[in-house]
């Protein structure tokens, strides 16, 4: 019946094979380019991910970059244009700054691309 | 134990809280960026979710832009940028367009974001 049907069941609310059950708002979709826009850089996809695949998802800055090929400078530079869009939170302990994702904000994204529960997402 | 704990149960092959089992590779992290850059942009995300929540995943070029505050050229550059990140496919019926959204990209994308299982999202 629809392109989605193989993915996921009709979500509760949606139409037949709907993947979201409305559109988004201009607002919404303003807040959510922001994000998106930190996110489209290889680079930064790459920080993120290493991040998030660590236990507790957060990672000190000296680990970080282990297999990304750029300066320290550079990683520091996309640190924090992900940290500005809300994606990462940064702490100092002793020497090091340590990175943790925010998963709520990768969850206000994910609900977008309408494989999560908008409510489960956050619960 | 972690900052994720409260969003999603531990993944199998994932260090306890962690969102993702391992760190993008470059070519995966320069694959996803193009897509994700295709929807860093209000219009776009507007108008994907505008698709994305019709009955079927797809829609008219003549009802997609309905409360979007652009010009018709201007959502039809939109709406190629989405389909030549692999975001949308287009067909012509009779006089019209009709778009869809490509689950499986958007789903991979959702991987990314931690929300979803590798397999289960494509399965």
């Amino acid at each position: 019946m629809s392109k989605s049907g193989s993915r996921v069941a009709d979500a509760p609310g949606c139409p037949p094979g709907a993947l979201l059950p409305e559109p988004l708002s201009a607002t919404a979709a303003t807040e959510m380019a922001v994000k998106l826009k930190a996110l489209a850089d290889p680079v930064r996809l790459q920080l993120l991910s290493a991040i998030a695949s660590r236990a507790g998802g957060e990672a000190c800055v000296c680990d970080i970059a282990v297999g990304v090929e750029v300066s320290q400078p550079t990683v520091s530079h996309h640190l924090k244009v992900l940290r500005d869009a809300g994606l990462l939170t940064s702490q100092r302990r002793a020497s090091w700054v340590y990175y943790a994702v925010v998963p709520d904000a990768l969850a206000s994204l994910a609900v977008l691309l309408g494989v999560a529960d908008p409510v489960g997402a956050r619960g």
